[in-house]
């Protein structure tokens, strides 16, 4: 469906074609400062045209606050946002009004819904994330009033280069626990900011981009400072929502959380992470649990990856069958993405704090009733 | 929270020291044979003590259903089912009365719950599980008669040594295609199908064992003749919801669809799955997508993997600190597990059956309603 | 919440004093045929200043689909609708930035939200259901189509006047069988389709009017042609589900389901509905379970009744206190409603549409899920 | 569905004929005192056989907590609960077999799940109620800790007797202030508290038995010292989910909130409460309003009355059809309660509590939010 989240919750709405896409965000805290200054920075990140390496198209993208909000203070009333859809044209897509793309979500559509928009695949336009990131600009704000929580992505992998995201590597640590969107944005294109292989990514990219082909890549996230006592067992475990949250984004195609898959390879007794404390606090030595244990998170930093596939539209000539069921050739026109994961960091950022606020409201209202009958 | 599923719901209580664990499954369809004879196997299958590899506890874990059918037959209404917990006196766990375990949830539940339950992390219990898997196995029953659905899971690693799981190796998709519950079974202990690995499994896992050490590994799931259409864009596709499922079972810390992240690396004019027609269906030549397509099942095999850590709980010492803050020496008296992967199996299975068991009947009405405007 | 529904799900936003107000709908089928002109006849039936004895201000509230639509089709993606607000100054509300207006909610919103928006009760603004409209009318045509589902509401009662509800009157229960909106809507200005009392209710409003003060009354509510077996038990029973949309109306008092509370003077072997069977179906004699039993419809007239209290807002003087606790005089100006049922008619239809459109898409995976396993 | 509540959720099984009946109880407060002690008392008085005015099968009806406790404290993790079926023969209802009940739930039963269970209505059972009460008790605990929330029902109205509900009469707003659950159970069997009518009451329930007949009543309720703030707008204002609640218990046919139907009838300048301020509180010096404005508690008694209709298994012969579409003569053997009201106090008490404590959760994360921003 299209909501995400119980107390904190947004519903988006919109495809390419339609009048303008957007949300609603019920159960935002009420008395808080917020205009679309606050919004639009993180929509400019995931527009489209930012660099010569992403798609020329030219979307202004900017958000119209429709309610819910009164002098710059919200009511605690539904956030409605609207952004236009600027070219309400149906695009002229005559190859692919033929031939369903492969692996693009043409065909599961009208298998679904037995109807064929003239974009093909309906909401899996990348369009659909422009409600998410407007949503999650407002969560982000939340956060940061209540622990200075700080969430910051970046592209850890595009193709075969990719930085060490070894769990035990301390670069990869002490990069976790000093990045800031600053730095990601200060290596564009890529937004990857190891300067030993973001270069390497952008030349990848261009190549790929010559041949009219496409390739993947990885988006790495940390939260930092997230309370301590978020997630739900047994099946709102933290770790699930953001896996759900992750897998919910366009042409993802895996999740992992902390060590990951390359954890599964680690003894226990190293992969374990020794307690001490220190202030007061409980810390641990290591974080290959990535900032959750038992589905809780547990004070450190939250750190996950998710893998992109390479996007499914590429002009080259692809051999497939139309819609009739005929073979054929298809060759997609129009300039496309190479590669989206620089776009997608403000979407997997988004989509993190909004797992985050919904997370952080639930629990405190346990902390509220843990300290009414203790 | 406890409950998972929209119209086809389970809910689920239960703990390591408590009287019994269960299950209420809710929108079970009406008229369906079922009896406890459909719902042990998996239970069984999930019992510790199979074999010399994993804990020696027996627990009989018998389901006993409470509600819901007549005369064998389901009545529409809530399953409840119980297991009771054969032996409910706290465990003797003195060390860990005194240390939290590293990497365990004893540290995050006493956070969040601010109270310590007898046997440390609470729900984290791998009992908590059971009554995921009897309602699994109802989820599992209609599935069969729907549509001959087959969910197969198996492990494909343990430490460094895995199956070749790329996407194009053409042993990996014979393997998916015909893998069957039996054939995973008749490899015990590991319940890998892979001659040439499965015996250094089986190795790896005794040498940890030996070290009083644990080790990770990786549940790989197929399921085949799932029906096209089912995922709800935009949150709640179809691999999302497969996400959150593995994720939320105890101890997961990855999960990929088809080509995962694997798929990043590979160029889309070789990862997108060229279409063809046969016996009138469209069909897809490789299926890199792992069955799903902007999130809609295309009816390919759908196709993931779980990333399983070490067990946290080990015997051998560990420096970490006390609840009271102070450093020291954890030994955790017992046998542990040093393995999870095998008994994680019907686990997986269950959570898929349960994601498709819910997205089956909400694109049944979609399809309903289709059928009566157009 | 902002959302109403599982599977058919309408989410609102807007207040009075913003852009625009508006929803989303999830789970509109696709590839049903639906413009503008499908959704603004009951918008506009709902818009006040259609009589002299209704608010005079002119709103003019056209709808604007955002999404989910092509070529006059729906897509089965959410559809989204706005409605702008022409004119969103805040109002010269001079005496209510003083007082919180007795009844209304002033008051209560400040203390949940610790912000007062210069409209006062925020949402509980009459706007707030425009939303509610446009949506239950995407939800009528889809139950026009399904089985030609009527929802027709009138007005029954206003203060001491009413017809006779009696569930055994006959005449009652003819009107139920008959009552056309277009009958409805010939019977202005109050909606109320019997002759002999719809006068003395204008007589009575307009006396109201004359006297700065306002007066409540009763929408009554039937829907023929309902399939059988909606409704969920235990805690989603059909009325349960009416009961709770009708009741999130703005000015509820009550709610009763067939013979209502009136059906607690009948002795059981008169309120009984004896079965009989014409045309190879099972049909009543009696309707006094107002086409329920046990949660669940039984293919008879669905009818209930709604309460509406008089409007809060009155220009006579009113002894209160005021928002900084002083007692004093509040006489709220400008004109307001002296009595809100004949606008609540289209807004009961709306609530009740949604309830069945959500009600039939579950029953119908339910059939289909039946249909597998038999 | 079976479920009921957002943060703090009750799930309930069972029906007539099977093991047990119970619930599952999620989102319940960690560390609250909680034993079988504080749950059997209600679960004691919704038992049937406590006077000769009901039923007089004697069901003893013990909860046995499952899970979620430890040495008499909560854990944070759901509460199972289950109660015995003492008797599961399928019960000898001949007649019933061959006919559906009218007014009962047989007939739709049948026709939404296409099979029949023994008992004929499956979950309309009154049995059903029995985890609803058990999951109430745990609710209440956890409001009497809160704030001393006082939830107190009692029968106001058996067939044509009935106490003055006017809300304007003063000794009815002194009774919803003064009444306690200890007067109430003084007045049996009626649980009527005003002697005037109670045993008028009582002559009426005989003589209904004797004649083999059954009639209806109305139950009402009062919360005192409820939390200020709680209640979602727009759809899930506070008295639409007591509305869902309510009317989701069996055989009830309305609700009202505060003045209810007859609000209807009273001018708005004296239905309206006004403010005064009192030891630095808003107070209103009527309670028309039923302590909800906006759909939000203002601190005021909450009070509000269910209709519950005359039972519809009486044993005087009735002329029906039976499953086959044959007209005949049903007489259902056995006794039967010739009116459920007094039975009916603690599931409306419950119900309220499950209403309440979910509210409050859901606030007071409101309210922290709100604190973190301002």
């Amino acid at each position: 469906m299209s909501s995400f989240g119980q107390v904190f919750r947004v519903t988006t709405y919109g495809e390419s074609h339609c009048k303008s896409v957007g949300c609603i965000v019920d159960g935002v805290p009420p008395n808080m400062s917020l205009t679309e200054e606050d919004i639009q920075p993180q929509l400019t990140r995931r527009r489209p045209g930012q660099s010569k390496l992403t798609t020329p198209r030219d979307e202004k993208d900017r958000v119209e606050i429709q309610s819910g909000t009164e002098n710059g203070k919200t009511l605690g009333t539904p956030i409605g946002m609207i952004v236009r859809n600027e070219d309400q044209r149906p695009k002229d897509y005559k190859e692919t009004d033929i031939y369903p793309r492969p692996s693009h979500a043409d065909y599961t559509y009208l298998q679904k819904y037995g109807i064929k928009a003239s974009s093909g695949g309906g909401r899996s336009s990348a369009r659909e994330t422009i409600g998410r990131v407007a949503a999650g600009a407002v969560a982000e704000k939340f956060l940061k009033q209540l622990n200075n929580v700080e969430i910051v992505a970046f592209v850890s992998a595009v193709g075969d280069v990719s930085i060490n995201r070894n769990p035990t590597n301390p670069e990869f640590q002490n990069l976790l626990q000093t990045i800031t969107r600053e730095t990601v944005d200060a290596n564009q294109p890529m937004r990857c900011p190891v300067e030993s292989v973001r270069d390497q990514m952008a030349e990848i990219v261009t190549n790929f981009k010559h041949k009219q082909d496409s390739i993947g890549g990885v988006v790495t996230c940390v939260i930092r400072n997230c309370p301590i006592g978020l997630g739900e067992p047994a099946f709102d475990k933290l770790e699930a929502l953001l896996a759900h949250a992750m897998l919910s984004i366009p042409a993802t195609k895996g999740f992992e959380i902390g060590s990951g898959f390359e954890g599964t390879r680690i003894p226990g007794s190293q992969h374990n992470d020794p307690f001490y404390v220190e202030d007061g606090r409980f810390k641990t030595r290591t974080n290959n649990s990535g900032g959750i244990q038992g589905g809780i998170s547990n004070g450190e930093n939250i750190y996950f990856s998710v893998a992109f596939k390479p996007p499914a539209t590429i002009s080259q000539e692809q051999q497939t069958a139309s819609y009739e069921g005929v073979d054929g050739v298809l060759a997609a026109k129009g300039r496309h993405d190479p590669n989206v994961t620089p776009r997608a960091v403000p979407i997997v950022e988004a989509m993190a704090a909004l797992v985050l606020a919904d997370a952080v409201l639930i629990q405190k209202s346990r902390e509220f009733a843990l300290s009414v009958v203790s």
